[in-house]
């Protein structure tokens, strides 16, 4: 099987809302020009993402069938399975996720969240409890989570990240703003605001430079 | 002047925030061997990044001095300027990202924020305010914010993206999850929760597969 790049397992979130809507839309297929137009994606790009996970090849003149290439998506993405994971940093951001309703249907269950804050232990954000940080050790490998999500400050992170790993967490789902030092064994995706930002600023202060 | 890649504009924010905790543990200089070793980036990179920012060489044996990096990097990325912005969808997301104290540091202000609950309208948030969307036409142009934070559910991202941009906003950064068709001169950035997920997911399912 070839690797996905992460670019390009990027898209596929990005495809699938954009076909669920068409299916709301009461459409029933979709071209790869079509989808070019409105996705700014090359065709070439789309019919190779869709062929990297899809054997059904599309209909001359009418295109792929859309409820097909839900299904596919969703199996691919791992949508149709349950992923456990726990939160750890139950402030602001924290808690957005916590609340974020649209996790379930992306196949992540998060089933509890720690928090160094006494005055948080005991809370339930969105449904699920917050519990001191002490019984994570302890809690983390009875909830049978792989994933962690880590919204601490950067201060803390690589500490949290420790933690989390020795209590057997494999995957990090890294929002706070430094690099994790993780074994191997272990992968990080982060969510970097400040870089995200960082890019957005760069080429808007570009553009207006050259007015 | 040499174009920035994406992926080098989002290394900065990581490269500041390091060589801010090398102060604050009392450091004063900084290698790129060193920097290599904590952030898993390649010395020469690392030294091309830095290169395209400052002119200033390195020390040999003692590396660049850390305070200057930290206020060239700054600066580079308008850190020391403000950038007025809005954000339009004060729901969970939106609330942290108001309540998210690290923005200010960044050069980012946010002035105000929209919804379309009336529920919502004339609440603070994390001192902002939170107008009925209907005023964003008129109030957006006069608090000059070039920047809107898109943080409305995919359904309405567009509509809103419309608005925005009819009413001045030069750049988006955009939290729904979809791809938004914006005119030229307008900038969109996106952080897509559902993207990163699908990354972190398959890297850490065909890691559990091997084993």
């Amino acid at each position: 099987m070839k690797a996905f790049s992460k670019n390009q397992l990027q898209r596929y979130p990005v495809y699938l809302k954009f076909f669920k809507t068409l299916l709301e839309e009461g459409k029933t297929c979709v071209s790869s020009p079509y989808i070019a137009k409105c996705l700014g994606y090359s065709e070439e790009q789309i019919r190779k993402d869709l062929q990297a996970v899809s054997k059904e090849p599309g209909v001359p003149k009418k295109g792929r069938d859309l409820e097909r290439l839900v299904e596919t998506i969703e199996k691919f993405l791992g949508y149709r399975d349950s992923t456990t994971a726990v939160l750890v940093g139950a402030g602001h951001l924290g808690q957005a996720l916590l609340s974020y309703p649209n996790f379930a249907e992306m196949g992540l269950s998060i089933v509890a969240a720690f928090d160094s804050n006494p005055a948080l232990s005991g809370r339930k954000v969105g449904d699920k409890e917050v519990f001191p940080i002490e019984k994570l050790p302890n809690l983390l490998p009875r909830l049978n989570a792989h994933i962690a999500i880590i919204t601490v400050p950067a201060a803390s992170a690589q500490e949290v990240a420790d933690a989390v790993i020795s209590a057997g967490a494999r995957a990090i789902w890294n929002f706070a703003p430094i690099h994790l030092i993780v074994p191997e064994g272990v992968v990080v995706e982060n969510v970097n605001l400040a870089s995200s930002l960082a890019v957005l600023s760069h080429r808007l202060n570009e553009m207006l430079s050259k007015e």
